[in-house]
């Protein structure tokens, strides 16, 4: 059962440049945390990495995943969510990449691309959301 | 086994008022992932909760956790650490969240605390650690 996150106040959270922190599961099923960067569309959380990837191979083998962000300007306010990844998809993902860098970086395109690297956009639904801001 | 953590570069990560995010596991093996004040003493990673929060409960069901941190002033500097709570503890905790309210918000005395709660500091062994830092 999806959860909703793209009201005014999360999609806000995920729409300016706060990192967000991304958990999956190693194989042991032990958990592994990493920094990402996050954009949001519709109801789906978009996180774009590359192929062979520890993340990437963690949500091959379980699509569960865990997001939270916190905002800069507000460290109270903050959004967490479980979900699963449900989509991984090469289309897009290139032009998706440069956009993130926008986001984040302020560049056109993205400056770390290496030889080879095949990018992946993993779309994730999210089941349950937690979002916590200050009265 | 343990991995080593407190080299100056990745205690100073930990040091400074950077937010980190800790991820646990849920009863069916999910993952959850929370920003977290944090702390280190040794090669130990200190996390300071209250009893009954969700994170409490997951590690006393299953010790396994994550820790990652950015550097808000660099956000290309990061630490990833696998490892798992090798002890909760009630003695000291109600003095180290005041710790933790002088780190991260300047306050003598920790602002939030609740009627009938009770602070436990959970002790982190790591066992994995990826330390990013530019050239």
């Amino acid at each position: 059962m999806s959860a909703k996150i793209n009201n005014q106040e999360i999609k806000r959270l995920f729409d300016s440049k706060n990192l967000a922190y991304l958990a999956t599961l190693m194989d042991d099923g032990s958990p592994q945390v990493t920094p990402i960067w996050v954009d949001i569309e519709g109801n789906v959380i978009l996180v774009n990495t590359a192929e062979g990837r520890v993340k990437q191979k963690n949500v091959s083998r379980d699509p569960r995943v865990a997001i939270s962000t916190v905002d800069n300007a507000n460290p109270y306010e903050m959004v967490t969510v479980r979900g699963k990844v449900v989509e991984q998809t090469r289309r897009g993902a290139d032009e998706h990449i440069n956009k993130m860098a926008k986001k984040y970086l302020g560049m056109d395109k993205y400056p770390f691309k290496m030889p080879g690297e095949q990018r992946i956009l993993l779309k994730i639904q999210p089941d349950k959301v937690f979002h916590q801001k200050p009265g």
